[in-house]
């Protein structure tokens, strides 16, 4: 990625039609002092948007979720004269993206599980993945840091906090570094009480202060567990053990993270709570490109507040330190809880509270294995998941009988 | 310095005695991972203190104002039966304990422009200089930085806005930062009107809302001053234009300072407010080492706050811009016009609002000269000097006058 000023670099994207993915193209196209192309381009169904895509960048290969969506891509694509990339589907597809021979770098922004093999796959294979699927590094941070150190592949992360802590530990000795601390925004109930907690809708979890994301972690950054895949994602990120990496709300997001070295000094970095950021710092590092958007004006902020995080409203924080702690395949099995519970309450089956319940039942029948290969995750993922319906549904069940009662 | 490690490193102080003279003798007791020995000091006239560092620290000279002061300190280590070290006094004096051969590192920390040939001789001889001292760049930064370019010395600074911006700049590229951002407590009289500023009494102006230092400093940070000299000292210590140099105030003094890159990620350096973090960062630096000082504690301070300075209260801002932008020995001009200036408003001569007049005069009369010398900066000085006293008494008289008068 050096030579980006001397010849473009070619990017592959996953998760293209999302928010990191949208982002991830507006920057590419506005970046004048750097020139990248795309040459892949992984989507879910949202076939029109990719159309789109597709007509702006001419990737060489565009996967999709399914074959109706690649008959439905393909027949918009003739419909609108645009010439046809090479087609591919489901997770094979996914892999031909991530792996395209051209792409320097892979931008990692599917949501959830998905990504998890074709990241894995573009690491073994040396890419720059800049990585803004937390997730693939919380089931599996043990096999993609390997990976990455095996093929000398370079792990950048999009997430806003991690963009931050990889800034404010570059000048850095690791060994000076006392501990790395995640700020959260504290979520759309960060004032509220239990008990309104527990009545919450869809519609307001969904109403994320201060950054505008996809609708699963707009649900993981209520419920606070998207800080605790944080946690993880940091540790096999920069190397912090549990007790080096703390997490302290702060409603404004306008600091980032920061790092506190041994001799008391902290380094943050601040900014605009715009993805773009971070997405450019990961595709243009070690340069840092100049950038149009509207610089931070700190006199605009009211103030900056920094609370310690409530771990009694919010259970998922001690889950995820639990998880990381004890490590093997119990992130992955939390992980997995975490998605099928996420989904449980987006479709009204359960209520927000019970997200950290769910999980936590997960969490304790799991058969914790050491982590020896990607079978092993994806069994724990699997078997976590069928855990987490059956919680569901009896939750589901109680509930009903409750309400039958009255 | 690097070899802190394993061999102990010899230390010379200007200006003892002072408050950061005394906060570095603290770091250096209190570093157990870093040995560091005293080897020479300069005071003023404060012989008592002097004598118990003396006793603490057996270096081998010792300097101070006046032969009186001399005289009182052999009479006092006489009759507490400390060993003598060498005595010598003045200018020499001072640099005698700037240039003794086994100190690696010189802490340059007497107050105002006496401290300008001693740091200079240090830095001709190579020695790392921790720089408190910012009139000395003021008056001399291009003579400074050559002689440390020349010698390779280091020029580390211990201001606390300064060392922030050492460290924010650790791991980043000079051509990529956009602006360097200085934050300014606002002192005193912040939320001060300017007929209350007018009437400020000596004591008001003496109550620092969050540093802890010595008089001069203090008034210059209640007219802003001192925000003033430490854009010249950026300047000079980091190679940016008086365009590229901004000033936020910042009442908790809680970010140090920051710098904004040009893809608009602002990097900012924080901590508590204790001189001991810069001084040791100076003394240790690449090495960080472990500080017992109790540490940040961002949840206990109700908000961080920026503001835009208030050009119109505080005219020492723009005067100090100016004599950047004239460059020559106007610098020079300004430094001593403020130093006679804030004797003067201590002294009870002038008022506060009259600082700036005075300056501003002198700046007007002053006939800019390219730096071509220390005798041209000596001169400079010592012109600006008296057109400065000529300045006040102009005022004194007026005001007696107007007194007379009602």
């Amino acid at each position: 990625m050096t030579e980006s000023s001397t010849h473009s670099a070619g990017v592959a994207i996953l998760g293209s039609t999302g928010s990191i993915g949208c982002n991830s193209l507006r920057v590419i196209e506005s970046l004048t002092t750097s020139r990248m192309r795309v040459v892949a381009l992984a989507a879910g169904s949202n076939v029109e948007r990719l159309a789109d895509q597709i007509a702006a960048h001419l990737p060489e290969v565009v996967s999709v979720d399914t074959e109706a969506a690649a008959h439905d891509l393909r027949a918009m694509l003739f419909a609108r004269d645009i010439d046809l990339p090479r087609i591919v589907t489901g997770e094979a597809g996914l892999v031909e993206v991530a792996t395209h021979p051209d792409a320097d770098c892979v931008i990692s922004a599917t949501v959830g599980a998905v990504g998890f093999l074709p990241t894995l796959k573009a690491l073994e294979m040396g890419k720059r993945v800049a990585l803004a699927n937390k997730e693939t590094l919380v089931m599996a941070g043990e096999l993609m840091t390997q990976a990455a150190r095996n093929s000398g592949a370079e792990l950048l992360p999009v997430d806003s906090e991690h963009n931050a802590l990889h800034q404010c530990l570059r000048g850095e000795r690791r060994e000076e570094v006392r501990r790395i601390i995640l700020t959260a925004s504290g979520g759309p109930f960060r004032t509220r009480n239990k008990a309104e907690m527990e009545l919450a809708s869809v519609s307001e979890a969904m109403q994320h202060p201060t950054w505008n994301m996809g609708a699963k972690i707009t649900i993981d950054s209520a419920t606070l567990m998207n800080k605790g895949l944080e946690v993880i994602e940091a540790h096999w990120l920069f190397g912090f053990g549990p007790d080096e990496i703390d997490i302290l709300v702060h409603p404004e997001s306008v600091v980032h993270s920061m790092i506190e070295m041994v001799d008391g000094s902290v380094i943050a970095q601040m900014g605009v709570t715009d993805m773009r950021h971070a997405i450019q710092y990961a595709l243009t590092f070690p340069e840092r490109h100049s950038c149009q958007l509207p610089p931070l004006d700190l006199t605009a902020v009211s103030g900056l507040h920094f609370e310690t995080p409530d771990l009694d409203r919010f259970p998922c924080i001690a889950l995820a330190y639990r998880a990381l702690r004890e490590g093997g395949t119990l992130p992955a099995a939390m992980n997995a809880a975490n998605e099928e519970a996420v989904s449980a309450f987006i479709n009204e089956r359960i209520r927000l509270t019970e997200i950290p319940q769910i999980i936590e039942t997960v969490m304790d029948q799991h058969s914790n294995q050491p982590v020896k290969d990607i079978q092993t995750i994806l069994e724990a993922d699997h078997q976590a998941r069928l855990a987490a319906c059956a919680a569901i549904a009896a939750l589901a069940h109680k509930e009903a009988q409750t309400a039958q009662k009255i």
